[in-house]
């Protein structure tokens, strides 16, 4: 039986993330049922993406994830299910399936059609839940909708290359745990224009040379402690899901600061790289 | 074997809830352990019956509800578990009971009774867990526990009818993740008191003539999406579980603000319906 | 198969914990992954440790518990495995383990060295996620590491008995959801100097002559209520997994606070106890 996924801005407290997880395990006793996220800050499609995008890889082929932002039914936000890369996401037809699959072309798009149910202001329960047990359960996604090919597309914050390929900006999409800013620069992008070039990180006042493969990879190890970089350093890092980062050194929101604070950069903020 | 729900005001840091999973898996190999919620106000037990009776009926039939909040054991604070509409909650008589099952009568309840246990100052592991895994299990509850009928009432709250059922007072009892409020006059209520008439709800200064049935209601997509009602709009709806609840269109805690800030009302609060 | 446990600092919103979970599951289908917590605070090794002492013992022997706080690799910073009670922790070298087995001695210690994987910016995933599923599986520690001998050693904040055994003075080490504060002066180590004698707990301004076993135990419920002791009372308690712990009775920190902002008692501060 397949896995089931669940990212919401449904927070941790209410009773909507149990209601949801008791009516599947009563549809299909016995399925895995994983939280990727319910801290997704309501209804941000972007933050939504970044986290789902680079958490639905790992899972394994087959497995239906429930998107549970923005998720109510409109005329112009359709219940829809999208099988891309061997995945399948329950969704509202809100963006967010253009942001994570930007690079793949879907396999299968249909609008949801179920009948004799209420979406109401509940749609992840009275309808999400539904198609995700009929797919987890092996069912035909043909069963319960009807092909469809307006997928909303949300290309807001590309990175923008100017200057000749000199230039690269780039915005801040997520902050995270630790209050370090990811930008929406990918590494390939940035390689396909270095050429060999010697470049400069900007972010408002600061400037930083060079981007690491790995925190640590600031600290020089054959040094003393007393005279090594450390904790309050920054640095630009390609974090593990291939983005450029900038990051303070073992950064701690609710003590010394992170990134986003001491750096100034929040969600949106412009993020540039010049070639020399 | 049975499902066994966690409902606490435990939080997601401290080491409570993972050494419950342990013990609990320590004695039932293979066994679904769904958390509910652990992020109930410390000590709120109106909080904790209104997430809990609304996550608990999506559970099969069978599933044990371990209830986590102010659980000492005292002579005013029995350890107890109840049997009811097939499920059983498994807490302490502390009133939750009452507020969760206000309209069905318990089949059972039992004063728990277990040997050789001292419940000290961490119960819910010490004792809860036990016996939650014995009715897990398939056990009786007679095993562990002796008949009790000393069920705490606790029927503060409850909408009053006013002025010949011209008016419905109510209170705000719970405030969501997106900062929307509930209160607790539920639909049927305000249906068995309506007759068909206009009516206003009114909250602190703010006016509203209508109840949606979803958050979308009060968009008109006819129009040009300048000319529409959109996020940072005031509504009233009846929500999924059948309350009143006053929202602000795609409100954000952290941002715009919520009902709760935008409206001013908070946990007690009262609002009113006037049938006109 | 064995379970396995997450304790990190990770948070509950970023993609990291999903990635984790479903590179486990790909793995090892049907496993049970547990968390014990991802809210440490980030590279908070004394807190990490207090939260994983107290929840491991409950899990099955056998099973293998994954530690994500500072776990990036340097020289200074390897990957361990350290078997020891029974259980498996995968880690780096950063002290935590030393604190969690600071009374038992470790059945084996190996360093990682897995072929072929590059331990980046989340070795979390790269590598302790590897290693924890050849563990689950039965694997044998050699396969994977190579005797390792430099378990780093973190005895900061050990409690110092003074004045010929007369005093003790300890420190904060956790402030927990309810914002009590505990201390690690262990029972043992307060009943091993009592020898009978009263005593006083001092912390800044505040005198505590008793201990009490449970929150309750302050009470006397032979009283009138309003003649009692209540809800915003001070008390010291032997906490459930055995450290000396200052409370407020019944508190919130949302609301009238906890013994952490009552008392003004923060992490590392000191407690005193003196033998009359």
């Amino acid at each position: 039986m397949a896995i089931i996924t669940l990212t919401t801005d449904f927070g941790y407290k209410d009773h909507f993330v149990g209601a949801i997880k008791g009516t599947i395990l009563n549809n299909l006793p016995g399925i895995s049922v994983v939280d990727i996220s319910h801290a997704i800050s309501p209804f941000n499609i972007q933050e939504c993406a970044y986290i789902l995008k680079n958490a639905y890889r790992s899972f394994p082929s087959g497995t239906v994830h429930i998107v549970g932002v923005d998720s109510e039914l409109s005329p112009e936000n359709q219940h829809i299910v999208v099988q891309v890369d061997g995945h399948y996401f329950v969704s509202a037809n809100n963006g967010v399936i253009s942001l994570i699959t930007s690079e793949i072309k879907p396999e299968k798009v249909v609008e949801l059609n179920i009948p004799n149910i209420n979406s109401g202001s509940f749609p992840v329960l009275n309808v999400f839940v539904q198609a995700a047990c009929h797919i987890a359960r092996g069912g035909k996604l043909e069963v319960i909708g009807k092909p469809f090919d307006a997928l909303k597309e949300l290309r807001q914050f590309e990175p923008r290359i100017l200057n000749n390929g000199k230039t690269i900006t780039g915005n801040v999409i997520y902050v995270d745990n630790y209050g370090n800013v990811i930008t929406n620069i990918q590494k390939s992008l940035f390689e396909a224009y270095r050429n060999g070039r010697d470049f400069e990180v900007i972010a408002r006042t600061n400037k930083l040379k060079t981007i690491q493969e790995s925190y640590n990879d600031i600290i020089n190890f054959d040094l003393d402690k007393a005279q090594r970089k450390g904790p309050g350093d920054a640095l630009a890092l390609f974090n593990s899901v291939g983005y450029i980062e900038l990051a303070i050194y073992k950064s701690d929101l609710n003590t010394v600061g992170g990134a986003s604070t001491l750096l100034g950069l929040n969600y949106r903020d412009i993020v540039t790289i010049n070639f020399l």
